[in-house]
């Protein structure tokens, strides 16, 4: 089997930090795993496996005995620092959103479109958050019935701004306990105990970038370039998973029973819908978990061929780190590194 | 001016103690205020304007000298004194489900069909406090545009179970803070942290009851019995203000600024709609206060004829106790009472 060499790129975030996590859980074959971040976090030490690594610099020569480098850093530094590791040999699998619309750059949820991966010319983007978790329950309802269009509202965790997120939602419901007042850094408001209608920045028709991410990620994804989107993104006061209510339109009808034995099969998929036994999706369940949990299943009462259902995923797992870690796996079994 | 003899039943409640306030804040012509309840609170005070009221035992007779009555008691509690308040020669506006879709029985917004309040025959239904939130906007928008289709997800406060969800959520998230279990109560899960995507009990199309509540309801106070609506309706770890985001189709297309400016004279809606500033309604922002805050609001990328937008309402204030106010003044506007 091959054994590889491996970089965890913003290894100290949250999502470096669940990459370096699930690497070691699903015994990703790494021969060496390197921990790289920015100059201030060198020496610092991280847990892997049963052990410790040591934090390196992250720089282009980090990369030149790298196979795979996974990035989990923000748009700027990947857009630098991506194709410098690619000239030195690496494959990059980026956790950022500055690849993920490139034409040349492959978009993956391997659960939806591994075969993308075998176009790849170095850089491989894993897609947003939200967007991963839509599409993993979507993909078969999607290949069964033919997907027109997708409603979705979004309940998502602060986890989606890193460690910072979830420290200040702890600590401003501490505050609010308290009777004392909240400052929000992290976020433009209060989080705690309130809910924030505004992701990313926005754009001129209004959405937001996040609300945006769905439209344009979702076809690449899905290949479907002529999918409609439209997606409300809001900030709820929850620590990590993202949940999404979504509506979907289809070519042909798919009643609730047929969705249900169809997601009952799916890849990455748990089927959790038993209302009678106050069964269904919830944010607190699926967290740490690496399922996408999907509920709530009915046919929509307002429209013909339209479905209805409720999902949740953890937002650090499925909705980045594992993700980009499966994209890794997919490479080895296509013989792709 | 006319001056009534007043009773609030079930005062002791969330809703019965915002009833009091809001009547005292907004100097119903109230002669005489009654506080009816349960024999185990009889004797208690509870507070009206500057001064405290005592506790009456809530029966028949009580009611021999009231000329409005304000229920905010169960739906069984409902069934059985609003016929008999009635009976002794009281009106009841009355917020339980017990009789909102009675035909004989208005169910009421004031800013939406306050007319329907002409045939009242002694109970005048309260909509459930989501619908009434949606109701606000949707009726200035469905009478320039015509309504034709809602699907809408809620985001909706503990405050909705009453002070026994305010509490819970209180003392929950304290426990989980503090690494402690939680011990769900009032609600079937834990609520602290978390989401849960089930409201009333679920009925056969597998749908909740809070669900199907905004297509019946929402049917009647337009009087639009084709209306289309599917709601996914889920609780959320906030206090007392639901928000939802919706996505209405209408018969003509309605420009995202021409919503702007209806929702600009539109009564009983505060529009608040600048995303360059920041500013869109927040939950935390609608507690305590009268209006339905509407923001967000944009022309739907996805389907023609289609607009998104974002509100948020005080559920226990115009979801209820206000809503409900309202509907005594305009009794007495008509010369109803």
């Amino acid at each position: 089997m091959t054994e590889l060499n491996i970089a965890v790129v913003g290894a100290l975030g949250a999502v470096g930090r669940e990459m370096l996590k699930t690497l070691a859980q699903r015994r990703f074959p790494a021969k060496t795993v390197k921990a790289l971040d920015i100059a201030e976090n060198v020496g610092k030490t991280i847990p892997f496996n049963d052990g410790n690594i040591s934090v390196e610099l992250c720089c282009k020569d980090a990369f030149s005995d790298v196979d795979v480098a996974f990035f989990a850093v923000g748009d700027g530094v990947s857009r630098k620092l991506a194709p410098e590791a690619v000239e030195m040999g690496a494959i990059v699998i980026d956790n950022s959103s500055a690849w993920r619309m490139d034409p040349e750059v492959p978009l993956i949820v391997p659960e939806c479109n591994a075969e993308d991966l075998r176009n790849h010319k170095g850089i491989i983007a894993n897609p947003n958050c939200s967007t991963i978790i839509a599409m993993v329950p979507l993909k078969p309802l999607s290949d069964s019935a033919g997907l027109k269009r997708i409603v979705a509202s979004t309940y998502q965790a602060v986890s989606g701004a890193g460690i910072a997120g979830l420290d200040e939602l702890s600590l401003q419901t501490r505050e609010v306990l308290d009777g004392k007042a909240a400052h929000p850094e992290v976020f433009a408001h209060q989080i705690a105990f309130n809910l924030i209608p505004h992701i990313d920045y926005f754009e001129e028709n209004a959405y937001t970038h996040e609300e945006m991410k769905m439209t344009r990620e979702g076809r690449k994804i899905l290949n479907l370039p002529n999918l409609m989107v439209s997606c409300t993104c809001v900030r709820v006061p929850v620590y990590r998973s993202h949940s999404e209510a979504i509506t979907i339109e289809t070519e042909r009808k798919l009643t609730a029973d047929e969705a249900r034995h169809i997601l009952t099969n799916a890849p990455g998929v748990k089927l959790y819908d038993d209302p009678g036994k106050n069964e269904y999706p919830m944010p607190l369940d699926t967290s740490n978990g690496d399922d996408i949990w999907v509920g709530r299943i009915r046919e929509d009462i307002s429209a013909d061929n339209s479905l209805v259902f409720w999902c949740c995923g953890d937002q650090i797992r499925k909705g980045a780190a594992l993700n980009a870690v499966q994209i890794g796996e997919k490479l080895i079994e296509f013989g792709l590194v």
